[in-house]
């Protein structure tokens, strides 16, 4: 897929997908959203990529869903909210929300670098990212009920599961933009830079995780974790992660990694996510 | 229903429920349990109510169940117990416990205002409110393991899902009473105020979701976040928050939120909860 | 059972579980597994231990799996892969990881004492405690992704249950080793002690806790969070916990409870976990 709203570059083991929309704030469209899962899903299947790093082209990550044609912007039965939202059949689906599935399914660590404002839809499509870090000119909104508008993009899930319901509740019941310092300490980031480290504090996290862990470990951490960690109990995970300590017990990726450890090297995991992940994977 | 243990009044768009047994330090009793869930519920069927402030009279919040009788306190079998958490018939249930149901159903803002010492039944029966902010007066315990009691009023799923289950366990386990300062680090309140500043924070809290939100999103940011945030994974939301984003698209309350947000004015929102809820809802 | 691996003391209401290899820095093997569970067990069923402490001896609490034989470490097909994680049977399962059914299905409050470095099985092995605690000498790991193996015994759902999804996944994903301060701020633990003070520190929350709780209340608490705590709604929790509160309610325990309370002086629960848990337990 050509893309025109987002650019993907490589730089080493991480890639970088940039919304790529600046002097529309990034604002989010139907095109935008296809683009992106198109970009996560090649990731995805690129064993040479150990993290994919999203962020925004300019001053903003992403303004939120593009309303500049007014008061039609959600509604898909006319042209504009057909544009943003709607498929080749107007009020069917949102197919540009195809990006919360790539994300799910994604078995590569997912790191957000909010550059500037993330609204609306511009932090609710980010919610299934792994590690999330700002710069400190970065906000954050769930402005949605200050528009009309329902929780969008499973972030009634999302949000709850990584901040807690409390928390949750307090940003989505007001819908008011709040700093990065206000996202630090409620838990929705976990670190924040000035602006022109942003980016290389995103690439140290894939560079840490590209030298030190087994592909395959990561992939199994970041589907087990995602979609156990959440469960009403242990027992389905059980049945799981046992079988899988066994099929991986004996491969060459755990050799060398007991070896490189006793030899006080760094590991060099030879496993891949293409065809090296353990029997019975996936799962579900 | 006329009230003998609760006040309900309204300021603006603020409803003011006031447990209202000063003398007996507001403890609970099956009466006021069902006169808090009819409040409730009253203020809840009401356009103009957009958020429900639920605060004491006096120097406590609620001392917990009435035990003023003695050892039979609890004892359904007796008449104490069963005039205290009995119904018509002793031994058989807890109608007065109906304000779970009441709070987990509610459509509008629930905004805990702890004026003083919240013990036992007077914490938990709160757990399921939005907002809990207190004054530095304020006292908590989860004494049930003090008195010889199982955690009540379902209190072992709701706490655990506001401050985690690590410290719902040390709270609940010891049973020890904390300050409001504990209680604001383990995440169970979310604001300190001095006594006298304490109503006013809690209406601002409402002020600001009325000047800001839809009725209708923040009815549904309520139910969608309580009843999906919970849940093990995103896929059930997602058959649901898609088509009311759809519904809401075409609707006077999103064509009014973008329309006021791009003029820079503040919003009037015409969609009521009583009438406007989006095709699909309730869902359950 | 008779103990090779591990010691069992008891010291007034607490019994004190020690990782007893200290040559070995307490690594784990099979048989440590299926000790620790047997002495859990044991104190489970005896009714004068009130709380159960997890400490190890020497200057580590457990260094993780015992891989000095290199890298079949992990290879249950092979002899010390076997031998460390298999059973009679190799390549079938794991039967030392019958610790977590042990600690899950606990009736007993249980406090991990973390004296030093906990990695790999040496920290998923203690997720299913209440209290964790530790010594400023201790270091935490989840070195799994360093070692090309997947997350085991359940720390799936464990970690994330404990310190939220974004949380554990940053600590799963990298896989680095982090120190008791990192480990307070992440919510893994609840409290840092210079090493004499840890194990008084432990001492003290049992002691807290058989001086001023029910045996059998306590013990509803642990089942009732653990297993309803984190449930998609509280509708399976409300059916069971206003029986125990009606079975409970005429209880000798409820009244003593509430004698002591009003009398202002401790209580002498009567009740044993043994033979006095209400109606209806267990419910699953």
């Amino acid at each position: 897929m050509a893309y025109e709203q987002v650019l993907l570059e490589k730089d080493g083991p991480a890639a970088i997908i940039t919304l790529n929309r600046p002097d529309k704030l990034n604002a989010f469209t139907n095109q935008l959203g296809r683009e992106l899962a198109d970009a996560i899903r090649a990731c995805d299947a690129d064993d040479d990529v150990r993290g994919i790093i999203i962020t925004g082209a300019g001053r903003h990550f992403c303004a939120g869903a593009d309303i500049s044609d007014g008061a039609d912007a959600f509604d898909t039965k006319s042209g504009t909210g057909a544009k943003n939202f709607g498929t080749t059949e107007p009020g069917k689906s949102r197919d540009g929300a195809g990006f919360i599935g790539a994300m799910y399914a994604c078995q590569k660590p997912l790191i957000a670098a909010f550059n500037g404002a993330a609204v609306g839809v511009g932090i609710t499509m980010m919610l299934p990212t792994d590690f999330k870090i700002a710069s400190d000119k970065a906000k954050f909104g769930f402005v949605f009920s200050q528009r009309g508008l329902p929780p969008e993009a499973g972030s009634a899930w999302f949000l709850p599961q990584l901040v807690g319901l409390p928390q949750a509740l307090r940003w989505c019941m007001t819908g008011r933009v709040f700093s990065a310092e206000e996202a630090l300490e409620g838990g929705l980031i976990s670190e924040i830079h000035p602006p022109e480290e942003l980016l290389p504090a995103a690439k140290r996290i894939v560079a840490e995780i590209a030298q030190n862990t087994a592909p395959v470990s990561v992939a199994l951490v970041r589907q087990l974790l995602w979609r156990f960690g959440p469960a009403a109990d242990p027992f389905g995970l059980l049945k799981v992660d046992g079988q899988f300590a066994l099929s991986l017990g004996s491969s060459p990726d755990v050799k060398e990694g007991v070896t490189a450890f006793l030899e006080k090297r760094p590991p060099a995991f030879p496993g891949k996510v293409s065809s090296d992940m353990p029997e019975g994977y996936p799962w579900w």
